[in-house]
């Protein structure tokens, strides 16, 4: 399981705040944090000063650089913005993200293909989120096609079935689990990656829905998620997660993260 | 999704107290909790006293049946005192447990078909529980015919997979999820019903073991299960994977537990 630290995004005010007043110590913290969590990358998002991204973007890489050696997942719909990034990153980056929408696959696929970035690919086009698997399917393989032909292995495409709430369709999970289970099928080489907190906007005990939610797409297949590395319970699911689906030999995962603490406080009864 | 609740049992220490000093109260407390709180069946055990069980049995029946009005559900190996407590039962009983063993089979298969009782029926026989998904689907085949040859419906099958704790094989969860499968696919008549706990034992912080395997069991077809209505960990599991699942209209049964206080407490962040 690769996590993506997803807590240095400029669309969280106390994030955009930072990156406006260029407060350094702010943005290394939560860079060492999510670093010492044992994050896989860190993602990397300047937020919406849509003329000012490119420089806002350089100031985070080069600022979580020179406290971290974690390698960045650059996160823009901009792709003057990610070319700008790239130039200055010390790793080979993810990207985040490609679509169906035109503009930022034909935009950014180029740029994925020479760099040889790992790239998050988003299940939808411009026509939005389609409702059914089917649909998600066929822009799917629509994406895998194009990135195919300029040459990205399948082993550096990291789909995102992606998860509408619950809360307008009752269906949305079952929805994303099928996609999943369909990427599977067609692309095996592919990882399968997810924002986790969609499927529960609008509704209350969000992270309850949140943890639930991530068992079933470890169930899945998922073995890739953008999330917040210091979320206890997140990780406490995933630990748990990863021993039902024996894929904690010995139990030693869990019996570690368990004399750790991670677990104080979780619990009715043990 | 039908609960049986569990706390009735007299191989726990405190309600072997009650039924040896006939404390009808702390019976009838435990009947009328789970009661409250929407069991299909109260599970009733009267422990280990085996020249002593007819009457137990009894007993208890007697006692809880002045109290609440839910359907039992006998729990003996011994086709004598389940004999006894089917002439006192007011209401049809579910019967628990069958199993591959001869004297568990033919005991007390006729007594289930001459009753027209539920019965939970195990996946094992009298070499124990099988290790592999396809041994015990042979086993599972063997009860199937015979229940079948003695005219019990599949929809009275309430087929336990049986879980093995974790702690001794960490393909265990993976091992009952794929036997479900299975008997969803062969038998799609039949019920699932699995006792939880037993996936955790030997291992530290067994609740969120027990969570996190519900919701996969769940999304695997179980319809049915032996727990503690009481726990409302669980029970917050339960709501949680039947929304996620497609099976919460309007997210209902959701908002509707979240207003009544379920998950109050359990939250770091929602």
């Amino acid at each position: 399981m690769r996590i993506i630290g997803e807590k240095i995004n400029g669309t969280r005010q106390r994030v955009a705040q930072a990156i406006e007043e260029r407060d350094s110590a702010f943005i290394q913290d939560l860079a060492a944090k999510q670093a010492e969590a044992g994050v896989a990358w860190l993602d990397v998002n300047a937020g919406t000063r849509q003329d000012k991204e490119p420089d806002d973007l350089i100031w985070l890489v080069e600022t979580i650089q020179s406290t971290v050696d974690v390698p960045l997942c650059l996160d823009s719909a901009n792709p003057q913005a990610l070319v700008a990034a790239i130039q200055v990153v010390e790793q080979t980056p993810m990207i985040n993200s490609i679509s169906g929408e035109p503009q930022r696959l034909e935009g950014i696929l180029p740029l994925v293909a020479e760099h040889g970035c790992p790239t998050i690919a988003l299940a939808m086009d411009d026509a939005g989120i389609p409702e059914t698997c089917e649909e998600r399917m066929e822009v799917v393989r629509k994406l895998m096609e194009t990135a195919r032909a300029h040459g990205v292995p399948d082993d550096d495409m990291y789909i995102d079935p992606l998860a509408m709430t619950l809360a307008t369709n009752t269906d949305s999970a079952l929805i994303t689990l099928d996609t999943m289970h369909a990427i599977r099928q067609e692309y095996p080489e592919t990882h399968l990656i997810m924002g986790l907190s969609n499927i529960s906007f609008g509704l209350p005990a969000r992270s309850y829905i949140n943890r639930a939610f991530l068992i079933l797409a470890l169930a899945a297949g998922l073995d890739s998620a953008i999330l917040d590395p210091l979320d206890r319970e997140l990780r406490a699911a995933l630990v748990t997660a990863r021993l039902i689906l024996g894929q904690d030999r010995h139990c030693l995962g869990y019996t570690r993260a368990y004399r750790a603490g991670l677990f104080n406080g979780m619990e009715s009864n043990s």
